[in-house]
């Protein structure tokens, strides 16, 4: 059996970054490390081409009768930028304590590593053991896994047959309290251009003739919240998923403070649909947000111009059940009708994903025709969390999005176990990420244990 | 006596562009050029030390009781770029038919050089005119006549015994139809910042919980105007000064269309002050536009983010008799009691310049202590306007802003008689900026024959 930290110490040291072409040889580094690894468990190993980076589909078969889980994971990370303000450098994984530092050592090389070293440990123990294992890991997470839908339709089949995914690609608030994430937010993005006269005009020979395309954009936008704090689009709420008590009691056991979540965010009052506490709002309501605005001179000083266009950029997070193409056309359609005249609207369409809701099992919501396999896992993970981290784990929604699990729900209809292993010092996508040992090692007793209990029949 | 055209393309010769250190040569070339002009015409001339550019200021002096007329220009041009959109030499004035081509030739050299010109022949024809002359001519204009203010203070007292300014830096509608200014819009400026969160967040994360800066900057915005167009800010018209119907008939009689206006902003309907068509508003009403707009992220495809920041920029027109600081204060004041709950709002000031009237005489708004000398100028010219372009001056204000106008009025208590001498073809500021020979030769008698009949007491 080999030792999971020096593996996880080889893995940070291939510069996987999938968004830059620089780091070819480290994305094919690492990802033959990680066929390697898995080929060198037993693992009948795929690597399957895509437009960009290649997906491993590892499989462990077995007898069809055996339960088959899906492990996700992805082998890319972002970018190190600035190298400047780390401490250890990026790509050499050094142990200061218990943390190791290192590009990817949270996001995800630690928690993929920590999942297949228990899948080894186990299969060393037990290499009779009644379970079929799918290692399904990427190298495009950090760039939006383009490519993963053409390999989900292509594989679809070879997934449909198997129970569940499991995968440790979230958070984790301590190691006091493990976090299930069993919901996601969906998106809808696109951008908004106003336009009025035809060219940029001087405002002394022509101001006060004709509309200024920035206040008419902020007469719309104006427009698409009540002063109480909901989406003023008629429609936007009909799909959304009600809230059960049950996750409400969760939420309030996590027991975040609100006086502290102001002085985090540096603001005085909450804005929030209105009967939702800041926490429950980010999690289980929708939002419709500004994420850029622009038009006219931004620059130093003044320049007296009436601008030809302005423009915003939209994204709705989304709540289950909600249809990104049914709120963007909502959306778009309150827009045109709340268009002053004297100018005129275009749209640009962005990208969308799907929301994601999967409920565990005995909850008053929960359906009735959950798999047995899923709800077992379930019941699994509460139990052999409850004994290795000393609490029972909190089934939250997030606030989030990671568009890939609803997609596998969609084309596959497998529900994900998400077990969440990020503390929130990890800095992800930041300068100095790291990766708690301790948090890894009980990561490999649960999961390790957890499939145990899966498998047996 | 010189040859105005040959003394204009010398003139032109010297690449005076005042906002370039690289055209250094050039600006003192021009300084130059103009005081040696006036020299030989038997003015003393000074040249005035700035921060920056030297004033010229040039007296013919004589009897006490003799009236004394300013006569306004600058020898400073804009830039000449994008030089490759030239098609003759910025540089190098080029005659086509009865047009001169090259950088300033209209804006101010070729009107500077009719008024000189002029000049230079009435003393010729009658070196005993009973008329006091000051030439004021400026190298700052096209950057804002930085240092004007502080000339004004030092000269103040020098000024004031003078009893009108004449100059030619504003437009003429077409050969067939001069137009005397008498009137400009004043500027307030600043830019409005609203902050939210202390930095900019994930908006999966936290997306929902506040309130986002571009949103309460759009509320803002969205409060600032009517529906029907009026600037919705309490006091915002107090000061405005009313329209007389003579105002108007002058505005009717230049025949402009609003059918072309359309067509020419690209726009389906106007947006203006209720009561008021676009001609009338933009020239006798004041307006609060937007300059420019930014905040989050503005580039191509999408950054989920919720940004800390958001700005705009806001010029005010003003129309006499407001007054720029009193109406920063009421817009201001109206945005800070709008901004919403949960984001901070600050103000960035820039720079303002007052609004300035002057009423022809025999007007039902005529100041009844009206200077009989500047009475006798108006009359003067609009007698001799008649005679050589074949009709009478429309005395019109306009939209535009030249802080200076006012600046002199409330230092030295003097009016201008703003006779106009740019075609609309005549690119000011713009690539292959020419200007009618036609136009400067009837330009000349114009303002000889009018300083004549002020001489003649």
């Amino acid at each position: 059996m080999f030792d999971p930290v020096e593996k996880l110490k080889e893995f940070i040291r291939h510069p996987s970054v999938s968004a830059d072409p620089k780091f070819k040889e480290g994305m094919q580094g690492a990802q033959k490390f990680v066929a390697d690894l898995l080929g060198s468990m037993g693992f009948a190993v795929e690597v399957v081409k895509t437009d960009l980076h290649p997906i491993i589909f590892a499989q462990r078969g077995g007898d069809p009768k055996w339960p088959h889980v899906v492990i996700y994971g992805h082998y890319d990370v972002q970018p190190a930028d600035p190298l400047n303000l780390w401490k250890t450098p990026a790509f050499e994984p050094t142990i200061i304590g218990n943390r190791i530092y290192g590009r990817g050592a949270a996001d995800n090389k630690g928690p993929l590593m920590t999942n297949i070293a228990a899948v080894a440990q186990l299969l060393e123990e037990n290499p009779k053991l009644p379970l079929r294992i799918t290692f399904l890991v990427e190298g495009e997470e950090e760039m939006g896994s383009p490519s993963f839908p053409k390999f989900l339709e292509s594989h679809k089949d070879r997934l449909k047959e198997a129970d569940f995914v499991y995968l440790s690609d979230t958070a984790l608030p301590s190691q006091e309290q493990v976090v299930i994430t069993c919901g996601l937010r969906g998106l809808a993005l696109f951008d908004v251009h106003v336009t009025g006269a035809k060219g940029d005009l001087h405002s002394g020979m022509h101001g006060g003739a004709f509309r200024n395309p920035i206040q008419a954009l902020a007469e719309i936008i104006s427009t698409l919240h009540t002063p109480e704090g909901k989406v003023n689009v008629p429609g936007f709420y009909d799909g959304v998923l009600d809230v059960h008590p049950w996750e409400r009691d969760e939420l309030r056991k996590l027991g975040a403070s609100e006086e502290e979540y102001k002085k985090f965010l540096g603001v005085d009052t909450f804005y929030t649909t209105p009967g939702y506490s800041p926490f429950e709002s980010l999690r289980f309501q929708p939002t419709l947000e500004f994420n850029g605005i622009g038009g006219g001179y931004q620059g130093e000083g003044t320049k007296t111009v009436i601008p030809s266009k302005a423009f915003t950029k939209i994204s709705c997070r989304l709540v289950p059940n909600q249809k990104p193409d049914q709120i963007k056309k909502l959306v778009m359609d309150a827009i045109i009708a709340r268009t002053p005249k004297g100018v005129k609207v275009e749209f640009v369409d962005q990208h969308k994903g799907e929301p994601y809701v999967v409920v565990p099992p005995d909850r008053s919501n929960t359906p009735k025709d959950q798999s047995p396999v899923l709800a077992r896992a379930f019941r699994a993970t509460d139990q052999v969390v409850t004994e290795v981290w000393g609490r029972p784990p909190l089934y939250l929604r997030e606030g989030g999005s990671v568009p890939i699990i609803a997609d596998i729900k969609q084309v596959t209809g497998l529900d994900s176990i998400m077990f969440g292993l990020f503390l929130p010092e990890d800095n992800l996508h930041a300068p100095n990420e790291g990766f708690n040992l301790d948090v890894m090692k009980k990561g490999i007793t649960t999961t390790k244990r957890v499939l145990q209990a899966v498998a047996k029949t």
